[in-house]
């Protein structure tokens, strides 16, 4: 009962009741992707990827991250970025920034939304921030407050929210609250991200019930997957299920692998869509153009593009 | 906000209401993931893949399918298969069989449960059986009233229930009055099949409504999704909510291709053990010898497994 895929340009639309009406997809490719890819991307090419990821309808785009440049080499050009790139006034350009001096840098830069990170456990905190969890947590208040103080936007990332490598489970309470206190600190919005991938539709709810319960606003709220082990998109349905209106995605699954361990890639924005789409959830994305430019990008990093979908409708990529 | 992941055994169970209570595995990987590799695989390495299997935990395990030799290359060793294979009494071991000759050899060679094939499109079932539609569907209730008269147990499938390559959409009527006539002939369950991988969560409460409404019972029907466009574990999850116990899947994603167009596969039972037994529902499955299977077969395919959840557990494997 197999049988060759041809293109199938658009899924078709059948609804479910007591969904959102209207989503929004938060593009992580150019940064959380490319952060993790190991090909060294030149800022020309970036400026490409962005411009198409434009042309294909993605309306807020993550351009990239004020970390040190010694933590992210990948990432060392954000000025040189940030002053090639022509912004269209009608999107949303969010650059992450770790600390104040990243704020200071973004700033400079001429960046008008920015992203915190706090993390959910502390051995989480000591890889990634060299911190503990309060300690990072400060960090990113300092950061939201100048930020606002700025009249800057600022989304307030929570990871390792459904799970961690080293500390294994991890308790709703816990993204709730940091959810919480960032939200009280000022920031517009919340992603909480599974950044390794573990979870699982139920755990959805109850992250997000308890973050609502916790002070965030249910429309604040925005969900971030990893497709690490083929949840995320079964995840992004409990979400919608949960009244989340807000999904991040990275074209073709930027920072994926198609056959390493190390395939911790974001869930691919070509996936999201289908779903999306499928349900009756307009996103307002052109799907071959995005899946042309996910090829091409896979070209760029020599490596098979990630996402079902771009190889589903692209053909034999290699 | 990346990180390696590390080996999680297991995910962290967090129950959702309103699902079924139990859950069955129905593991196509020996017909279904076979039939679609390029690779022949010899009669004794698919003994010892359906013996890990079993060990593995796996309760219902379609064997092989009794299809003239020239049409499936890889299984015109169904009679040896069976006759060298040591049945486990406590397992189920259907096998596929197209026609009154099919189930003559299926007899002979001592299967105790059947399955037959019917196509929702026109398209398809010239493609795939060089008959009409109706043509396949008396072909198949011939088959399902001989074998009700031997006694046993007949699984229907019908196939392209949620689109056709060549045709396109598909109305949830009519897969739902194919699942009504093969009922109606003696089926004792019904799996409808997304044999393109198109179909989306919306789709999967309208076509279950649908059989339900035309005569099919909910406890007879079981799901059969492909992941070729990243949907089928979503739709795994709108398929328990809306009532369904029995899921089709394929150890390591076997009949798929990790960056090839032709990436058709079966959903990977490794990906539907990880979300089934995160939301509280016993699968029974040992998920560390299932991956040791998948990650050992993919080896006698000469190609990584597809199975995200083998890839996140097992390591880097090319």
């Amino acid at each position: 009962m197999s049988v060759s895929a041809t293109e199938v340009p658009r899924p078709v639309v059948h609804r479910r009741p007591c969904l959102p009406d209207v989503v929004r997809i938060y593009e992580v490719g150019p940064r959380d992707g490319l952060q993790a890819e190991q090909v060294i991307i030149d800022t020309a090419t970036k400026l490409e990827l962005v411009g198409r990821l434009e042309q294909a309808g993605l309306t807020t785009i993550e351009l990239t991250s004020f970390v040190p440049p010694r933590w992210v080499p990948q990432l060392a050009d954000a000025e040189e970025l940030m002053a090639a790139h022509r912004r269209r006034p009608d999107l949303r350009y969010p650059v992450l920034v770790p600390n104040l001096k990243g704020l200071g840098r973004a700033l400079e830069a001429g960046a008008s939304e920015v992203a915190v990170v706090v993390s959910s456990t502390e051995a989480f905190a000591k890889a990634n921030f060299a911190n503990t969890v309060e300690g990072a947590l400060a960090s990113a208040v300092a950061v939201v407050e100048a930020a606002t103080a700025e009249g800057l936007p600022v989304r307030g990332y929570v990871s390792m929210a459904f799970g961690d490598p080293w500390e294994g489970a991890v308790a709703p309470t816990v993204p709730a609250t940091l959810a919480a206190r960032l939200t009280g600190a000022g920031c517009a919005s919340i992603s909480l991200g599974d950044t390794i991938g573990v979870g699982t539709a139920g755990q959805v709810a109850e992250v997000v019930e308890a973050t609502v319960a916790a002070g965030t606003g249910r429309s604040a709220l925005a969900l971030h997957f990893h497709d690490t082990y083929g949840q995320a998109l079964s995840n992004v349905l409990a979400g919608l299920e949960a009244g989340v209106t807000e999904f991040d995605s990275s074209a073709g699954g930027l920072g994926g692998c198609p056959y390493a361990r190390s395939a911790t890639g974001n869930l691919a924005t070509e996936d999201l869509v289908w779903l999306l789409e499928g349900l009756g959830l307009d996103t307002g994305v052109d799907l071959a153009a995005l899946v042309a430019t996910s090829v091409w990008m896979a070209g760029r990093l020599g490596r098979p593009p990630v996402s079902r979908v771009v190889r589903a409708l692209a053909g034999d990529v290699r």
